[in-house]
């Protein structure tokens, strides 16, 4: 089974890492793929994002990494993906996840397989750590080594 | 008993349709009304809203068209309409929708009876289908006919 | 419209007051219906649930106390009602009762309208009424004085 | 990747066998699993329930019909099982399963990968089935072929 | 113990008040504590927002009134405040605000308490406050008196 | 100020226990009390269940461990304790603990402090502590130390 876990990862996370891990174990291959947004700039860029993806996932062999533009489901279809793998943290992922899970099959037959993360993870978002990381505030242990070394450059000149 | 089926319909779905005419089949007369946002210009104007959505409730004889700017309940006690219906498709409607009831019950005693969607339309929302069709996803069977035409004029440009 | 509002009632309280009192104003006729449970005796029989019931809407005209046992869209069907109307507390009732609309609609085209309740009333239940009366609680204000009245002597033999 | 559908089953339901076929699309091998409670006796023996499944199951080469006792995570280890497949309806389902999935993380390393089931199927469980058939409500289109013949046959002499 | 009320304010409801007058019965010390959001102008200015607190709370004794810029833990740290206290109206509130209570322990050891709000004030929010407002509608009884007097000039000149 | 942690805690796990240290913490007094249910017995004997607790709260110097029978306000009143604590640790909690938070304060103006649970015991209860020793599973790190001497004894006829 080839699998795909899109997302923004602007920064990734201890949590969205979690998730890589679990696709990487119960699928043949995994495609962590960001998602380009050409109206709104993220915090790092797209390639940006994508070198820290492939750092933090060097160590799992059937992992690689990209980035689309457009619908998933195209994406998935181009690349023979069957399943979107999501984490599930808290109800208000739910309904939203559930909407585009149900979508995306009527769309292309593109199945969506929840994973729920690890608890500890359960409270991290992206923007969350870039809250905190603005105030300097510390995210040790929350982000991999790669975003923690880049996140002061990111705020050096904004406050 | 009349009532009245609020929303910003750009543009409408199969899952709106499904409501007007569930509140059709339970009250005398039903209004549809497009909220006029002034300071968020849509898809579809307003115009072009109402008129689509006259082609698609043509079928349904107590059925009326309109548009309005401001509070609800000021349009509600203008028009002598005693109720809201609005659908529910999921839990994350749930709690502003009861949270607008609310309100409104006690601004103006105008109640809200909230419908079950037919669960094969849950999944659908006026943003989704607008961010599928930018992408050339197919819609068909999510909108009415009328919306389906219309759509592809509206993103010839944009991509 | 004929509508129906079912319930056990054992006993009925304040916040299902609300709930018959806002389908009277709706509809044409509202039928106030008990589920007779065969295998479960209540606190109260279903005869006194009924007597009770009558007290408690003897101002409401349009409004008749019945009792049911079987499916209730057999009795829907039988009577002509063309809707039942459920009060929303909170989330928990939710699930169930979008569950239960979407299968009496499938059923027998029978519609559920769902009214927000009042929100002073939003922690009433009537398990709640009856765990804090045991005990000798006060419950003046969650349940109509005809309630009231009965509790006392239902239990005064079982402490 | 070999997964597991577990379940009491009784009986199997339409929505039920949406999440066998789309375990069975991206695993190799899939155990629909009857889960035994010895101190409650179901509607149907676990015998009839196993033999119903394996009727609704038979197009589907890669599903196995088999029954457990004991904790899910100890018949996973001894199968070699690594995921249990578990559809997700509605939000009252997602809290209890997202704590049975992270214990059985914790408790053996088995993932739980959540699939949405056909919005259709939403409004659909065992528990509702049951209650309808007793009524002599019709269940066809919500249950396979193989339950709808056998109901009658359980209500005969209970009303 | 010392405990903290951090809010935008704008402008306090009724609903606010209710949490704050829970905070000062278990708490020896309150802060009210305007977050200040340094991108978006409010509807009342921090100054005017931090003014209605005093008039608003003047009559609880153990409550101050500040504002705070930055990351509410250090706010917490330097002012040697052990808990947050918030009011939970509602499920969406749920989600969101545990995640944001179980970093901010993380972060600083800063517990959070959430109480619940009088049902009464459950639909109530600053925005809704704002929207009815700005079109004229009736707000007496869901703000106190400083904000009822102060609404109208602020909407004298946008419509 | 002086609180109380109701509970069956049959048996206490590492989430409750992480719910009186985080009371501990904010109260000046801690009562935890064990809720007497006589129509029920339990695993645990009510005699056990508060020999367990007070062993695993004997280095909370401001904890005592009690039981009682009846309404918890009547308790709270009786002792001079002005507010309850309870963890939440999921949304299915919520509803219920929020209804009986507003009975509580309307009933004897007892507050209820909600504590968000360290999210790696999110996925506990005592009811799933019991199922999974009852099958031999490891519950280590899930229970204190003092249970986990327990469990065996009382299963050890049972299968």
């Amino acid at each position: 089974m080839k699998v795909i876990c899109p997302g923004s990862f602007d920064p990734v996370t201890n949590g969205h890492l979690d998730v890589f891990k679990r696709a990487a174990q119960i699928a043949d291959e995994v495609t962590v793929a960001v998602l380009v947004n050409r109206t709104k700039s993220g915090l790092f860029s797209v390639d940006e994002r994508m070198e820290i993806l492939r750092e933090v996932t060097s160590s799992l062999p059937n992992v690689r990494v990209d980035s689309f533009h457009g619908l998933l489901v195209d994406y998935c279809r181009e690349h023979e993906i069957q399943a979107i793998v999501k984490g599930l943290r808290a109800i208000s992922d739910f309904d939203y996840e559930l909407q585009m899970a149900q979508m995306n099959y009527r769309l292309a037959d593109v199945e969506t397989l929840f994973v729920s993360t690890n608890p500890q993870f359960s409270f991290l978002s992206s923007s969350l750590i870039k809250e905190i990381s603005r105030y300097g505030g510390d995210v040790e242990g929350l982000v991999p080594q790669a975003v923690l070394e880049r996140l002061p450059a990111k705020f050096s000149d904004t406050m």
